[in-house]
């Protein structure tokens, strides 16, 4: 059945008012029924040959949530100290909302199954590439739920990897930070604290690439 | 402005009846508004430190096109070399929809800006995940247009990087056939064919992956 115009309208609205959110309601929830909803959108993305590489893990327990956000804060510094003359405008920015959110999720990317069909030249980039368009379908879902998600990206697979006793080969790849937000940012928070502006370059060429095209 | 649960059932349809299309309405266009929708939504994508590393190459040239189709034949000849038995099973899959899609863009990594922000432990990871966001919006955005979207994913980056004539440092990473489509498969085409089913495992653990799962 075809999707409406004014479905149409309502996608793009969405698309427009997803965030990457660093700031939480404390102290909120995700009923059971919502977060199963937003793993079926993930579960339902596309994934080369069907391999389906990507698997949550749930944070419920509160100690390893700590360790988890301990592990961030300490690579959130070691980033800090490769900023140079920006370190200080760089700490200044939160970059995770990691013991705020109602939900902490890790996305491990699942030990490599063989799978040849679409990935024979490409193999770790379309098992990633599937478990990123799990995740933004996952990301879309919470903002029409009206929750907020952050793809917190600060920290090293193999230290989280061993905290989750994930198997050789398993990677986790995203810490998502999931629930209810006091309001959405209007702008990209990086944007809106002047940290770095959106690009003004065209995204499409014709045929080829443009010999001066950064 | 939140979403209505009205707007979340329309989300949650379009995200359960978006399929990777290999069969196309051939001489059927993409009215350049509607196009521009669709690249507009890769672009609202979320990309890790705002390095928005993703590009598009629209392929009008039909020289081209050929040429783009012929590196894909042979790429989808080598790969039905690696299927063993299942070689003949392999050849009678449409993997692609190049020649009679209305549309073609190949998405591509742009060359490595620098950007530590959120990818100091996962530079090629996360900016690898920026693309496959951009290209997950962009495949929801054309399935609410109604138009069919396949990531054909069978070829050699370098070939189709000196075709395109990308810089050093870019890598081609998806061939988007896009447009009108006869109609949607009900199911995923692999599912369909009984080349492969959906796994029916759980998708999400508690605190740590079990000893037992795959």
């Amino acid at each position: 059945m075809d999707f409406t115009p004014t479905e149409r309208d309502s996608f793009y609205r969405l698309v427009a008012e997803r965030r990457d959110m660093r700031h939480f309601t404390p102290g909120a929830q995700v009923a059971p029924e919502v977060l199963q909803r937003l793993l079926t959108a993930a579960r339902q993305a596309p994934s080369v040959g069907m391999m389906e590489p990507t698997r949550f893990i749930r944070i419920t327990n509160a100690a390893l949530r700590e360790q988890l956000y301990a592990h961030v804060q300490a690579e959130r510094q070691r980033t800090a100290e490769t900023m140079g003359e920006r370190r200080e405008a760089f700490l200044q920015l939160r970059v995770e909302g990691i013991r705020e959110a109602a939900e902490l999720l890790v996305a491990v990317l699942a030990p490599d199954d063989g799978t040849v069909f679409g990935r024979r030249t490409l193999p770790q980039e379309m098992a990633l590439a599937s478990l990123a368009c799990a995740i933004q379908n996952l990301w879309l879902a919470a903002r029409v739920e009206n929750l907020g998600l952050g793809w917190v990206s600060f920290f090293d697979p193999q230290v989280v990897g061993d905290l989750l006793r994930v198997p050789a080969g398993a990677r986790p790849m995203a810490m998502l930070c999931v629930g209810p937000v006091p309001d959405f940012y209007s702008k990209p928070m990086l944007e809106k604290t002047g940290w770095r502006q959106r690009a003004d370059r065209p995204l499409c060429y014709d045929n080829a690439w443009p010999a001066d095209a950064p």
